[in-house]
């Protein structure tokens, strides 16, 4: 059994992280931190879990919690993990990291959007950006995994196909997305009072998100050249959810059949992305609950564009699920365990 | 492995039984039929499905369904279930009714209230009223099982412990109950359409609603002695979760110590049923998503009532996971089979 | 022109009367105070005001602000209420308090409920507990009006009537009631966090809810001797509207017609309570947006009880909109002036 | 006072007309259309209007009811209104058509996008698209005034200024929207059905929305050229509200100076559009239940690209609001009498 340590247990991703765990065949759960609540159970804090576990929350001793368990997730706000990157590479364990610290590779970048210093510069190129599906590979035997943003997820696994394959203009690249709002985690604020988001829609962090950076660097990657995109955030009314819809020029003529055909070959394996068929768009509900993502595309010969939309979980396949997929893949399990169901329906 | 078949898969019950079942580790989903969607996938229907399963549903022959299968379930409203009881009888199957038809002990209360004849009086006594915690012993060897209905479930497991220790009077019971909108079902209609439902709240079957003698008759069965309830149902803008609120005089003075060890004794070693600490009150999203009934009472020493709460979710304990929970025990396995998960949080 | 000062203009009440009087055509505001907030434009807290107003908010000072007003409102937590009252009484002018200082006639029941000493016991007297349909001749000439609570307001329209005619035994009474978030106020809680809350019901202040006592003393008044009840309040996912469903047994055999009629002396007249038609109940998205109150009936011959439901809006009936109704008869204006408006629709 | 007729009361469009006249100091409502429930009053169907008017709902007879009225509105799918501008054309009156028969100047477009013959040619070139703040002066005068689409409404206010300055490239522009679900219509379907949305945000129409070629067609004129773009319009579990988001290269380096002086002398006195302040976005809920248009912009250096947020209430000023603005205009009115209301808050 994998020794588990949860790092910032209560927040939704923590907590999402426990509830997938406990029904995982090959794991422990060995120690979940906090900073304010010690001492309360995990099913008080999420009454969900009454009667599936009476785990107590402790105190967050980093070394101590790495060295109790074989992996450990950091589930907190970025700047937490470069400490549990430390003591992990010191005690030669794994480390899990929700937030943006491991994610950008360019430290200065990092620091432009998030204002501010990485104190763990030396640890990035032992990093990876761990996105299963297109990056399996590079995952296995790596200490310190950056799992991605939900965001960013949501968009690479629609685009890096396309890029790779060259048919469309990144320089043209439009994306607009919108959220649940799960994703704007558990602290109280006023636009997450439950009277000024019910029945609302707005945009947000409109030109400066901070996931830009991140999705520009993978899909740079895919691409083979740096360039800048337009992402613009949306607050939705609804629990759990992204969706995706972005735009590009296509640089040459292609038809439905090859865009296909490209998507066939980049997931046509995979357990958790999903073309739908043509003509039937993502719904966020259809993949709510669940690690799958959901994707389709229209070309558009009016304007020589294409259209892409894709939806995922934002706690599972966005957050917590993706965790626990790079979890089996660093211990050689099926990439599958512990996170084959469908979304609730309906 | 069991032979599994689902008459009335489509609708949202018959769908929950398909994800449930896809993730059960004794089943095999054998028959999924339906009466105008015969040809087309479940996953077409319920795109959550994408990736699972490539079933392709068929069109219901009762007869040839039961043959195919060790147990059938029936996902339909009432009047459906009487022509597959007699064939699963005949055939010496099982079958699990999640319509009403065989509910009610005395078919003339059932023709009353639903307004038709009972084609299958005959084997009314055969049935059981098959709510696993109370009648667990009953259900073994039955062949055909009237799964409970929804509002009942929320409402008969937290009122019967009181009805048999005698500490309520039945006579002032009254209960307001709330529910999820997946409760009325897939047909489109005005109350349903979208726009007329959000951020509104109604009653409905206000002294009327079908659910009354089902309710009265299991209730008449933990007091000793039958009696007339107020119920009324409401349409709250959620998707999943019914909430029970229950007021009743007590016969006597009672502290909340001896309540909580009656329901200690009830429920103590249930994995589905959990009385939650003093003064936290069920919220349906702690188990929506959950085959869990959530519980909680108030005594109020000013009027001499107590007031009760109970949660569950309308699809799950309210309608397909405990029909799983009633398989599990038809088929002699653990009865959380396939059932051991929490809720989603949040 | 009525001069109007709004003594905690930002909250959710206070919003609602700038809303309010600015389309009022005999008032001119004329003080919106804050504590926090004093310089900004009411227009940047409440963007929806864009265009309306540039009324800039100010520091409340009680004294200064009595005297610039003909009338103030106080639409603060209860204890801010006293020193405006005396203050008001000094200067003869008017107040009407959305808060709960003046309602409770004795002293000694607002200290047991509140948990605070009341400071303005001598002026109890001289205020009115101001519901317009059962207390019009009462609030005429008055300068401390209490407005009613929002539950007591839905749950006194409907009652009082049979408790006047003496057709239900008051001792039976049961209350379950439902309200939208906005009644919770704009301060942020986990319970009015928009995940937490959103597809969620649940039931809180279970047996103690501070509007008991407010109902029982408005009922008894209508009975004629004290009695206790039970009342149970619900979170609904819902930004406005309370429904109230009351439960109650009969005293003697009635019948439709005669409960009907008692309703039509009682309100046949009013601008803004509605008996429905027969079965057809209330919504709270029919009143949503407007001054009304909607209400219908049951009579059960099974239990010999009368089950009502009623509907309002908590911001508008249950709370400013009804305040602007007895400012309306403070200053001897038609009742509906500045509130003849139906609720959206959907 | 202006005797005006509905013709389709009973649709979400026409009962918000109805809603609006009761309220409006010179209209009469003369008559109420409908083909399927004459003899009903609107307020059985719209109980929010209940206490309001007893207004009972004809049968449509065309000729009849422009004969009866002043001016009639046409509030039905398209294909309706050909026959009623022919009959206000002959009897000298005035139609607003709330419908799309009207919007498009050539009729092959329109045969293109709606797979339906054009029986009205003739009279295309009398009508007059009409959106107030930017076609004002051609509006008075004319007879058949085409009321223009929800969303073309939200996204040329925005847009039509940066063309007219020639600031943005218009084969560049990407708009993405999302809408209430009132914006679908009465119409019962899948897609509406209450369960099947909440909780819920997909993409639909992706590259052929009929409010394409009208969005065009205004777009073209602004800018002086014709040109295509794309557009994809999103549900969202809302009911009132579209916020359209959209992205465009800039042609040569503007300021936020600039941009908001361009917007200034377009909208600085108009009622209904409001710039919000810098950094301030629109919210849906901002705006609905009002006849206001909020919007914003930003300016993205990395990128060159603006990106600009525009709000309405789908049903206000995406609808039966600006038809009651545009009647306002033909009679010589105050363009805001019947409007002069802020939207609901919260």
């Amino acid at each position: 059994m994998i020794k588990v340590g949860i790092i910032g247990a209560t927040g939704y991703t923590g907590g999402e992280l426990v509830r997938l765990l406990l029904n995982h065949p090959e794991t422990v759960l060995t120690a979940l931190t906090t900073t304010s609540q010690a001492g309360m159970r995990i099913a008080d804090i999420y009454p969900a879990l009454t009667g599936y576990t009476d785990e107590v929350l402790v105190e967050a001793d980093v070394a101590k919690t790495v060295e109790l368990c074989d992996v450990v997730f950091v589930a907190l706000p970025h700047g937490h993990a470069v400490a549990v990157g430390r003591e992990v590479l010191k005690q030669n364990k794994k480390m899990i990291d929700l937030g943006a610290d491991f994610r950008l590779k360019d430290s200065s970048v990092y620091e432009e959007w998030y204002k501010v210093t990485h104190d763990g510069k030396e640890m990035l190129a032992d990093a990876v950006y761990a996105l299963p599906e297109l990056h399996r590979a590079e995952i296995k035997g790596k200490s310190l995994i950056a799992n991605p943003g939900c965001y960013p997820t949501s968009i690479i696994l629609a685009l890096a196909p396309l890029l790779q394959a060259g048919i469309i203009n990144p320089h043209t690249l439009v994306i607009d997305a919108k959220s649940g709002m799960s994703g704007a985690g558990k602290k109280l604020t006023e636009a997450t009072h439950y009277v000024e988001m019910n029945d609302n829609v707005d945009a947000y962090g409109v030109g400066n998100h901070r996931h830009i950076p991140e999705i520009e660097q993978e899909l740079a990657r895919a691409y083979g050249a740096k360039f800048f995109l337009s992402f613009t955030p949306h607050h939705m009314p609804i629990t759990r959810g992204i969706l995706s819809s972005m735009y590009a020029d296509l640089t040459r003529t292609v038809d439905e059949a090859e865009v296909r055909a490209l998507y066939e070959v980049a997931y046509g394996q995979e357990q958790f992305v999903h073309l739908l068929k043509p003509n039937i768009y993502p719904h966020t509900k259809w993949v709510a609950g669940s690690n799958n993502c959901h994707l389709n595309f229209k070309i558009d010969p009016r304007t020589n564009r294409i259209i892409l939309i894709s939806a995922i979980d934002n706690l599972l396949k966005g957050a917590s699920g993706q965790a626990v997929q790079n979890m089996n893949i660093l211990f050689d399990l099926p990439e599958e365990t512990g996170l084959k169901f469908a979304g609730l329906m309906p």
